[in-house]
């Protein structure tokens, strides 16, 4: 206990945790691509390999993953920041896609389009649906992952090429990956 | 489609995604306090706040969660680097917190411990267990969250002063977070 006092920041502060931040691709009813920014995302199994993403009711893309069963998780590369953070307004009212100029390209794999323009892309197939409260979560599983080669470093996407975006909630600002720390599985055994 | 080819990175290399590595707190049924490092976690809820934690059933933490439906998710700083990797190894046959000389401290909400020298402490009750397949997903609702009062500005936890490690699955390097970016719901409005 030694020199530190935790404080209470309230629940209403909980999600300070950073978060990638992703855009999630969608087709509605009438086959119209659709793209929303999420930060209530992450990787929760790996086999099969799976994400979640979270989304208010509400939202136009709720809606088309209930329809179609199926949504792209795309991961920017910070020079598309402006573009991220516009997909945050609601596709009801604007067609983001054209609004930022990014390319919808139609998944071989599943029925929703995902974001050409993007380092890396998830292509899942809706597993699972929980509604938790003010947002619903969508498991989905991973039918194949694809990066685009300029990233690929062995075969395997390079954290620094693909630049991704970090979002701090509740102060809601961006920041960028940062320097290279130590090897997972390595560092902890000079305890 | 100018100049943009993707490539099939194969399912195993789906979770290139970043994530916030965390040490998850828990107690086991002879009240022994245990961490575990875990990767795959996110905040999945606003109304209730809630964040989703990933275990493989073999782990001692899936024990201690299912049989106490309590968690604590914390935040470690770089500086702790090394003993956030080393709570990857199994609490089964190590005393990690001894080892570690981390400090538990039960909490007054739920019932798991936290751990005293992290930035950044959620506490969780369970409120949804999701069979996925390797990994089980734990959903659980933030009673409090708490920050050391060194991280905190303006009331709210700075997220260069809590300084998290980003943890990059397939190549399992652990990256900081980097420079300060944009503010989010206002850059993208110069589209």
């Amino acid at each position: 206990m030694i020199g530190i006092s935790h404080e209470t920041v309230s629940r209403g502060e909980n999600d300070t945790l950073p978060t990638p931040v992703v855009v999630v691709g969608t087709y509605d009813k009438q086959e119209k691509p659709n793209m929303m920014t999420v930060g209530w995302v992450g990787i929760c199994c790996s086999k099969p390999p799976c994400v979640a993403v979270s989304l208010r009711k509400a939202t136009y893309t709720y809606s088309n993953i209930v329809e179609r069963r199926a949504f792209t998780v795309n991961v920017p590369s910070e020079k598309y920041i402006k573009e991220t953070d516009y997909g945050i307004a609601s596709g009801k009212k604007v067609e983001k896609f054209s609004a930022t100029r990014l390319t919808p390209v139609k998944s071989d794999l599943v029925d929703a389009p995902y974001v050409n323009e993007f380092p890396l892309v998830l292509e899942c197939k809706l597993l699972h649906t929980i509604e938790i409260g003010l947002h619903t979560q969508f498991i989905g599983e991973i039918l194949d992952a694809k990066a685009e080669e300029a990233v690929l470093e062995k075969g395997v996407p390079d954290m620094k090429k693909v630049n991704p975006i970090l979002l701090v909630p509740e102060t809601w600002l961006y920041y960028g990956v940062g320097t290279y720390l130590a090897e997972a599985f390595s560092i902890g055994k000079k305890i």
